[in-house]
């Protein structure tokens, strides 16, 4: 059974996923290989796992049986079990395998990327990932829900051209969710105001690296890019959490971003990204009183997309300092001037 | 002139290199291309970039002109300058290009990797490191540097078979040094002792995850190993230091090294990987009366070699949460049974 251990040094939880296993030798996840690419065999077209939830398409629902669909995992990095056991073992900390792993598949045709789908369809997306995090909110044992998206082989996703996103639930706060929390905490206790509207405020002033905008959101390379095109989806709206503050916004969410997907794919001869969208923890009473008091005026929820362009190297993966090697004022210019149209 | 910028939520510097600028549009650095991996036409074969340090082979000090040579990086993340300006730009804060980048190229022959490289030649490389590292801890500007290799491609090398690693100063310290020092000291705090000497105890008593010992190292697998085959190599004696603490174990960490290296090179076939060597930042005195105080008695200098044998995909880098497809203990034993002279 595959567990959870903390470093005993920086703090940091590792999944020790053991029921992915693979022998140490035979390292190269032989899954990889066996599907060809052709619809006729794609696992997302033919799919028979359990529903954990499915909707269809409210424009036309006699269309297919399905407009977008929540199976489990099939490799899950974290499985539902009754409980979440703590344990030490010398100085090292331990926590059974607990959380889940969703797949959502994003569409019943084989389509690879999700800027190549409608509109509507985004959104159903995004409605989706609404609805299932409002479910496992309800879970008291979970800290933490993360919807994530690997497109492409470098980006971490299989060989299978079917656009689909995963959610992760997590019984601890990830490191660099903390990381963000306690930055933009700190900030308010100084300024009592939010280090995202701040930001919003000086981007939308200067718009130098403002991407493009629509009437709730803002996408923007940030002013330390990490990655080669790095962008920031920000709402313009002050929510801490994704499922609540995107209500009412899921249609502007979805055309910003098709359309900066859409610009990443032409523009750079569709590359593999990811993307991550980063939200306040579920916050119980508990935590509410003590470590995240105002973590409603504080923090502020966005999305990441981050295309895998560059290689990350020792001197990175030793100190944590990036290299971006464009200023990302070129890189918003660049993007700006993509044409959807050509 | 590229700079340095913080993110100005969770404090992270990133190096805007313009200098190494590429147009946005055209990402691929030509450089990597330009070489076909034969020795002819090998820059660090044929280097005749300004010396900044040379060591001969003190057993065969006829044999070549240098056996271990450092020159300036010829595409710089960071350059020496008169002085180090820092600024304000609205919220974010930014500072001038200031540090070094140095290429230590570790033999004057076209060997690939150091792990086909005598023991005494990767002595001279340690010794070189040391050199360095005192020459460059006199600029009072310069708060941290890191010795560190990038082998192979994923790596974040270049296609040329000669084997050289890099040191890099920085004016800053990075953020995920901040991260160990701050860990180690709360351990401290708490405990009166040093988590990696607890660690090498309980790591010692068990064996479960010790690969290799010598006299005064231990190559282990890290209990909440993030990647495939990630290793450390802790010295026994406890020092803060890498270039002071080393001093007199050069011999037996040169055999460490190289037996880990060629360990990984044989079991795993010849994989991409880095290197890099944790140590305490550069201490001045102000910084010894406030933050690190008690830096000498609660950090431990280390090594981490991480194998580029997995990807890294969304989730984790939207929580810093690793997922480790084989358990530290199976990674140990599988690098303890690979034979050297099969």
């Amino acid at each position: 059974m595959p567990e959870l251990r903390k470093d005993p040094v920086v703090g940091r939880w590792v999944i020790i996923a053991t029921e992915r296993a693979r022998r140490p030798g035979n390292i190269v996840d032989s899954s990889e290989n066996t599907f060809n690419g052709e619809a006729g065999a794609c696992p997302f077209c033919h799919n028979t796992d359990p529903v954990i939830y499915s909707v269809k398409n409210p424009k036309d629902p006699s269309a297919a049986e399905w407009a977008v669909r929540v199976v489990p995992s099939g490799t899950p990095i974290l499985q539902p079990r009754p409980y979440c056991s703590r344990s030490g073992h010398g100085l090292y900390d331990v926590m059974s395998d607990f959380g889940t792993h969703e797949v959502v598949i994003e569409t019943p045709h084989h389509i690879a990327n999700v800027a190549d789908l409608e509109e509507h369809q985004v959104q159903l997306v995004l409605n989706t990932y609404v609805a299932r995090i409002e479910d496992l909110r309800k879970n008291p044992n979970y800290k933490y829900a993360l919807p994530y998206k690997n497109y492409g082989w470098v980006a971490g996703a299989r060989r299978i051209g079917h656009a689909r996103s995963q959610i992760v639930a997590t019984p601890v706060n990830p490191l660099r969710v903390k990381e963000k929390l306690v930055g933009a905490k700190k900030y308010f206790d100084y300024h009592e105001r939010c280090v995202y509207c701040d930001l919003l405020r000086q981007e939308l002033k200067s718009r130098e690296r403002v991407i493009i905008e629509s009437d709730h959101f803002v996408a923007l390379t940030p002013f330390a890019a990490r990655f080669l095109f790095e962008i920031w989806i920000v709402p313009k709206r002050h929510h801490c959490d994704f499922a609540e503050g995107v209500i009412g916004y899921e249609n502007d969410l979805a055309w910003i971003l098709k359309t900066l997907l859409l610009r990443i794919k032409i523009g750079l001869e569709d590359p593999a990204y990811n993307y991550v969208i980063h939200s306040a923890p579920f916050l119980r009473e508990a935590d509410r009183k003590t470590k995240w008091k105002t973590i409603e005026e504080d923090y502020h929820w966005h999305i990441e997309i981050m295309p895998r362009l560059t290689r990350v190297a020792g001197f990175e993966k030793g100190t944590g300092f990036y290299i971006c090697p464009v200023p990302p004022e070129d890189m918003a210019e660049f993007l700006r001037g993509v044409e959807l149209n050509a």
